[in-house]
């Protein structure tokens, strides 16, 4: 087993997770978060979204939050832009890194961003261009990689066509997304090895839902396929859209826990991303999802 | 890696998670989650103990459980015997399999059942004795194998020492428990490598608690050191002792979920032990531990 030693944790708390909350959350509030982010010693946080806020009211600040965050060096500080318009006005709030986003599933993206898989992808295409010319660089996000909420199982195929495809375009990294957390170990290791086959496995990540608990385990897979890259929620932000009440994002404080204990290095420091997730927890007055807080808060 | 194509799940919901409930539990209730639990699939499930009521009032009415279930062909359905004594009731009570139990830590077996390691192993001397005699198997668990709440880490070779003498002694199986959940993937490894040295690992069990979140990936790590006999709770049933308001046991439904991924067999319905989990939480009047629960009723 090569295990890397070390792992990049890409925190996708204030966006992938904040975006599902129902509840307004101020932009303070927003601030305060990546500036604890930023202090636990993560090096790349998704801090936004430059969306309409038609369809994702709750990114309508994400400028704001842009402006205001404390940015310390050595941290990329990303945001998702789906199309020509959010990614100028990323770059207007000064964004150094962005994120576009596609489905493995035909029907999800349909259902999603309304255009098929192919459309998407050339909708791409201007925002590629113009990246190059920021010299900004862009991340590239798979979603249903494990499975789909419309059409169940994923031929691993079908997700390496669209890993290929963004990693063609010029995305210097494709996060695989089980969007619905469905996957087990076996299924993980096996999407690796077929999308592996055409994009470089240093240019993938893992991200993995915890729906069905599985987040963990599949992570574990995920290192001994070489995989070093990971993205997580403080407190296991975020929920499942498709199936109210069940869990969401795996918890950034739950990985760090696994790595620690594996003795894979991330630069994270659990003590201070439990406070940040204990923080946001309140903000938003629930239980958070992380295991690792319940037990590190009641052991006291 | 040579994971094994058939898993045993030893459902310990009815005991270990059980005699952590504060508030008494009715002896129908209790009756009617085993055979729920029979009718799902269970192999082996640990229905009571046998021990003082002053120490563990829940299981005041172990024999009334046993006289109540309708016992099915091929399943075990076994209780804890912690002293000669409890293993005469249990004979009473028409009891085919019991279980000793001893910790890895002196200090935790000082304050969890009064008496040192080498006390405790020569007071299971007579039951294994009796046991000889009733014809009846007896199966050894040791706890705070991959940790203890008063000294830390253990090392993997105290737990060696302590399952190396249950298995000489003659229990067929010795579960390895991760009593407070704090062990990650690796030294779940390395435990069962040092102690598979000593004990075949055919005679092994992983008996992991889910604190931190940990308990899928160690059963994952398990599976590829050949371990193939797992204790799970259902619903996560259990709690931790030792620090209020974190998880406790690794749920049954989780651990069905992740082994149908691997296409590993377990003779278990995961709808039917859901369903199991679902009654108990009802009557517990509480939220199941379990994710995959979680995620199927949101499902709908």
């Amino acid at each position: 087993m090569n295990m890397p030693s070390h792992v990049r944790i890409v925190e996708v708390g204030p966006r992938d997770g904040l975006q599902n909350e129902r509840n307004p959350i101020e932009v303070s509030q927003k601030i305060r978060l990546v500036d604890d982010l930023s202090a636990a010693g993560l090096e790349h946080i998704e801090v936004g979204s430059f969306v309409s806020p038609k369809w994702v009211p709750q990114m309508a600040g994400s400028a704001e939050v842009f402006a205001g965050i404390g940015r310390k060096p050595g941290i990329t500080y990303a945001a998702l832009t789906p199309n020509r318009r959010g990614f100028e006005a990323a770059m207007a709030a000064g964004v150094t890194e962005v994120a576009v986003f596609a489905a493995a599933s035909e029907s999800f993206s349909q259902r999603n961003i309304n255009c098929s898989i192919a459309e998407s992808l050339s909708r791409f295409v201007p925002i590629m261009d113009a990246a190059r010319l920021h010299g900004v660089r862009v991340r590239g996000y798979v979603s249903c990689a494990l499975g789909c909420p419309y059409e169940g199982m994923i031929d691993p195929e079908q997700v390496m066509v669209v890993a290929r495809d963004l990693y063609t375009m010029g995305c210097y990294e494709i996060s695989l997304g089980d969007t619905i957390g469905v996957g087990t170990a076996s299924a993980t290791r096996t999407l690796i090895e077929v999308v592996g086959g055409k994009v470089p496995r240093e240019h993938l990540a893992g991200h993995f839902h915890d729906t069905y608990g599985q987040a963990l385990a599949n992570i574990y897979a995920s290192l001994q396929e070489g995989i070093a890259v990971f993205d997580c929620s403080i407190a296991g932000l975020g929920g499942c859209p498709y199936a109210t009440g069940a869990s969401g994002n795996v918890a950034t404080e739950d990985v760090v826990y696994l790595l620690n204990g594996l003795g894979i290095e991330t630069g994270v420091d659990l003590e201070q991303v439990a406070y940040a997730g204990r923080a946001i927890s309140q903000v938003l007055g629930r239980t958070s999802g992380s295991k690792v807080s319940a037990a590190l808060s009641a052991r006291g």
